[in-house]
């Protein structure tokens, strides 16, 4: 059985400003999804937080978004697809300008925020982040949502010659389909650890999920996103690495 | 005799915006020094100027800056050494992101505007430079000014292990010392296209040039730094390519 | 016969990058929709378009537009109602900053790109603009595109107790409901100067255009747009002038 | 005798990153010194902080910057004076349009971090300042620090026309010129609150200080600069708020 990688995102202070736990959350994940300085992050961060990585042995992935600092690259942005393969290579380059000072790589990449929606929305704005990662290093791979039907995205990544890993959210309640339930529904986010450690060990452990109307969803995730955003979130964190420790 | 090689600034496009004539200058010149984002330049405009350099077979190198778009990074920004190493970091790697892209690689580093000039003024920003350099790729020379006293930089590169390439300027007149007369004063700049083919000569040969009082100036440089922004100045690349043709 | 006004975009250099023809156009329009620093401009670009509207007695307006440079303010990006009212008051503040040292003020408001297109097409981005016109000084018109059914906008602004100006455009081909034809198109822009002086002529007369389909089109227009960006189409706003003139 | 106000910054956080304690301040000070969007905040943040300051009946000041999130306008930049007065003009009309959709209006001008310290020091950046006060409204008082020595300041005040506003601090220690004692120096800064609130009482009372080298120092302060970043310095805010209700 592969073993389940968490991972979390990590570099989103800027300049002064400081947001997560990334020192909480470090010791605990396998994967840090660093900011490149478009939506959050600055050269200083970046840099710091590469530096924390190491201290653990945490892999560096790049975490690139639509330029809006403002909106912490949440919103939206009608970029054409040249212009989004560009900006992540920019990013991902910058990142690894980072990590090469700091005697290390970029490790994978996983779009951001907006970035990321869009990209499960839109093949050409997937599509043009494949271009990248194949231009750059085809032998990073691309972090992106498990569904219920990978098979479209894997057919996209094996033309663009890259690999995908798969992520699961195990504090968030899934649709027959494998999309998320909107935060807007009640129901959408699991706050019960018991739960949350459980959707966690299903996942790792191939056993299906049962989906918000009952049904039997088996989703494949090389990787578990989790969040170090305050006490509660960092206990999920270290209850399922106990569990996933726990499986080994 | 070594060749003397031709830098320009290249790709200080802004979106929209566009700033200088890289096309017609780009087939003269042997070094394009790439606006990496935070003077000048965008991801799209980066990677256009790195085709264009491909083109042409000519190196790129990375052309770093402050972060002031509005001022184009040539006011003095007092930023600290670690925030200068770990901008510099930042545009390089980002750089080296639209290279990979497009097949080739960074092949040196030369600041841009007041970042330039702080580093020729002050110790701290010097090697704070040269730390990024050796920590990103310690065989990628960094570009600075030639003067008549080039062992300071050369002691401080040694130590950081990185290789120096000094520049000179074919049109404008030195002091003594070997600093570019300001552009307060008359004749700081030449106009005539013998003159200046003349001076360009004179580098090239290793002979010396005569200081604005007079005394003789021997400046050793691996580089000339020419521009692409009007006819008038992209006449003049063209005689002077045309001389070190004729040398060679 | 309400005269009809000629606008203009103007202001939309940024730093050391130029764009447009302002000296060139100031003289023939009667209002400058100027750059608020969001996708053009800075202060000191602002400033100089002012003193150049005020040299020509052009009435000055705001031309606001999402946060984005690069893009030139032609991406949409999701920004929320909230953010747009407050995007719109901050730069409508910025831009009444300068036009107040130059001792005038802003005079009507039109929002810029792809927050334009935006309002029309989204009541919401449209009630948000009306929020922040109608907080500032209601008695400042908003501009925005005539088409054959203005009376939505019409009760929208009523509710919000603001004015609209209603524009047209001289060089361009509309469809049935009055709205442009994409330049996608063929036959989308006209380039004879006499088939743009005469759409000119039939607007400011309040006679019917004739759509792409052939049917009659009856704008209301308070303003037509033009534009300042080459020599063609100076010689086309000078024409359109010269037009007007011999109405009046 | 003249009541001493309390004046303190707000509104410092940004998208979604959040800085000070503003709601716990508000209530203790009469002036919110307002970010502008150059160093800190933005649309959003600049309403919600007015809105606050109104819930309060607090004056609310403009509190410009030098364009530099990333430096928290921390860093000098070495802007022409021309590019000062624009730079001030855009960031309080822009706090002006906020004012105004909320029903108040800028009461006061108080430059921010490395703009503040290059305006104690360069004639030339104070006198662009004042430029910016006196075109927008010379009724603003502009807030800069007591010395031992307001005449120079006062002098160029009265040349433009404006008003001055001193202010001092009651948890630093000065010079006998009447400079703050540097940071970097042990005794630079009050941390038990029995001295700060005696400090503030002498500056309230116009008793003279004691200077670092025991001399007695006279300021005459329009106001006092206060902080509210953590339980600590609220805690003193508040006392000092009840030592001048008790001297009223």
């Amino acid at each position: 059985m592969a073993t389940l990688l968490l991972n979390a995102d990590m570099g989103e202070s800027f300049g002064t400003w400081t947001m997560g736990q990334d020192e909480a959350v470090m010791p605990f994940v396998d994967l840090a999804n660093v900011a490149c300085g478009f939506h959050a992050a600055d050269p200083d961060t970046m840099r710091r937080t590469v530096q924390l990585a190491n201290a653990h042995g945490v892999k560096v992935g790049a975490h690139p978004a639509y330029p809006d600092m403002v909106g912490f690259g949440r919103r939206s942005l009608a970029a054409s697809p040249a212009e989004v393969e560009n900006m992540v290579l920019y990013q991902l380059g910058a990142l690894h300008g980072i990590c090469v000072a700091e005697g290390t790589q970029v490790h994978y990449l996983k779009p951001h925020g907006a970035l990321y929606n869009d990209m499960m929305k839109e093949e050409a704005v997937l599509a043009a982040i494949m271009r990248a990662v194949a231009a750059f290093n085809p032998t990073l791979p691309l972090m992106l949502m498990a569904t219920a039907n990978p098979q479209p995205a894997q057919e996209l990544a094996e033309q663009h010659g890259i690999t995908l890993w798969f992520e699961a959210f195990a504090d968030r309640a899934y649709d027959a389909a494998g999309f998320l339930v909107p935060r807007s529904q009640p129901s959408a986010v699991h706050h019960a650890p018991g739960v949350i450690v459980e959707q966690a060990r299903r996942i790792a452990a191939g056993e299906p999920l049962a989906a918000i109307d009952g049904s039997p969803l088996r989703l494949t995730a090389h990787t578990l996103c989790v969040h170090g955003d305050n006490p509660e979130s960092i206990a999920a964190v270290a209850a399922i690495r106990r569990m996933l420790d726990s499986m080994a």
